[in-house]
């Protein structure tokens, strides 16, 4: 039997070539092929990231995260067309593991970034779907590198601030922005733990018509709060600055930030060092999540850890010993 | 050859009488043998701690960490005497990777704690030493299990809020305290990022003298700022107080909270389902530990990492192909 190999694709070399000319409608179907888990398309993929890596990493990445309400679309829109103004090429993309393309994921409306959507400069992706959070943030970071060898400057990579997802957002950018919503301190009950202390920056979205002073009081309390916890590896003290995406406020004392930030820490040598870093950690991060797969996809083990895990739960046997006697399992099945 | 067997040791029901009746002397030796590396020792340890499994678990398990000079010895020393003074057994561990027996850790200069450790009722140990955070985490943890069934019905952890031993001890703890001390903001370059989040409650220390104003304030700013961030798993809202061990002040107001605490997440069922999610998280770290020790501890592989590292730094490889490149390794060297 001969294994399904879909018609309608081209040669790696004339994808690569597609992507370094700025060919939006091969770009499109190239990150199709890295989406794909078709075995044929997964072949395809390696040899088109292999030929485009030379040419990425010449980007700024931004990494989003915000409850659902807060207005990350609006903000998104304003903020891409900001950018596009002042000469740069935008590429949008998303991390959700939940979604589900057939069900349409966050992006995946782009009526909700209307204008963004329309412009040559702006190049919007929705999440890829996937079971796990590694694949699809793995599909995500490659997605990001074809764009960036397509001569998209700017990567803006979008996640619902309501699980693990920024983290792998936070491991594959250079700055993170955190929206959020002045308020009783209610819009917090979605954000997780340790997401706040991820931020670079802090913005208070809807700061417009009767939240103005509300906005202002949440500002001046974050950035109190944000200056009791220990500084960033990279030195940067995190702002916290409000914004109307709606209104188109705000928006330009943003991106000044984020300058300054950049020229931060590339003169202090931690732009370069954090990039390095999390290229080790992206591979490190396969490699222990492959090595999980060989031990826990096995199916013998996967039975035994269903009777140990009940005896450590009785105190019938410590946890300690529990995973010596699995562990020596595996090492005879292999 | 015959391996080198120490004399001096007794049979593991022999201890696990000892303990079980609560002879410090025999718990002492006992922890040795856990902490010891010789292989004759770690079959005896597992017997010993298989035997007093099931009389483990029924103490309260707080965790307790803050930078030098914040005043922790001063501080266990008043609160461990407030609770010996309310009827209960105290033991104190410490978990410190960094430490070396031969230089004395943390708690090996027992002096520092004049009082208490001259108490029937308290039981200090110092921390184990050892090459890894993971097996340094384990001793302390399995020496703990070795305290309860003595009948230490509290257990203080100790450890020095710089590194990732934090979370080794919220890890296996029921309640975690950060004390730390009133100021600029200076005291907090030793904490690291993400351990006020794991924070029950943050006590401001050395509250006394010209102290109080400050500590007042420092009181007021941390509770707003903790009150800004998400609530636990826990549902606990943490509490933010001061004390100074030193004058005994704020002691019985700290447990007064550690105990509504305990109260409330016994009645949501947390306590339980948290020792339960422990024990398990337990055996899962030990399980991966033990993996990757099996991966990275092959030497062909780990001369393979050093090449792979350098071409995924090079932008040669992909991080996700040399990921794959090295397990493929792997799986045929088995």
């Amino acid at each position: 039997m001969k294994a399904y190999k879909p018609k309608n694709r081209l040669s790696a070399q004339e994808y690569i070539n597609g992507i370094l000319n700025g060919d939006r409608v091969i770009l499109s179907r190239a990150i199709t092929i890295i989406e794909s888990s078709l075995e044929s398309d997964k072949k395809l993929a390696k040899k088109i990231i292999q030929g485009i890596l030379p040419a990425s990493g010449k980007s700024l990445r931004i990494g989003i995260t915000g409850v659902p309400g807060v207005g990350k679309s609006t903000f998104i829109e304003a903020f891409g067309k900001f950018l596009i103004k002042n000469g740069h090429r935008v590429a949008i993309l998303s991390i959700d593991p939940s979604s589900q393309r057939s069900k349409g994921s966050i992006l995946g409306d782009k009526t909700r970034m209307e204008e963004l959507s329309g412009m040559d400069e702006a190049y919007i992706r929705p999440s890829a779907s996937g079971e796990t959070l590694g694949g699809v943030a793995n599909k995500t970071a490659e997605s990001m590198l074809l764009c960036e060898a397509a001569g998209y400057d700017i990567i803006l990579i979008e996640t619902v601030g309501v699980g693990q997802s920024e983290t792998a957002v936070h491991g594959m950018t250079d700055f993170f922005l955190l929206l959020m919503l002045a308020g009783a301190g209610d819009e917090l009950q979605g954000i997780k733990k340790g997401i706040m202390e991820m931020a670079d920056m802090v913005v208070i979205n809807k700061a417009d018509g009767d939240n103005i002073k509300q906005s202002d009081r949440a500002r001046i309390q974050y950035q109190n709060a944000l200056h009791l916890f220990p500084p960033a590896a990279s030195g940067w003290t995190p702002v916290v600055t409000k914004a109307s995406a709606l209104k188109g406020m705000g928006i330009e004392t943003i991106w000044e930030e984020i300058l300054k930030f950049k020229k931060q820490v590339t003169e202090s040598g931690y732009f370069e060092k954090n990039r390095n870093h999390q290229k080790l950690r992206w591979m490190y991060d396969n490699i222990n999540e492959d090595l999980k797969q060989l031990f826990y996809g096995n199916p013998e083990i996967s039975a035994q850890l269903i009777q140990l895990k009940k005896e450590v739960l009785d105190s019938h046997i410590s946890p300690v010993e529990a995973a010596q006697l699995i562990l020596n399992s595996f090492k005879k099945s292999l």
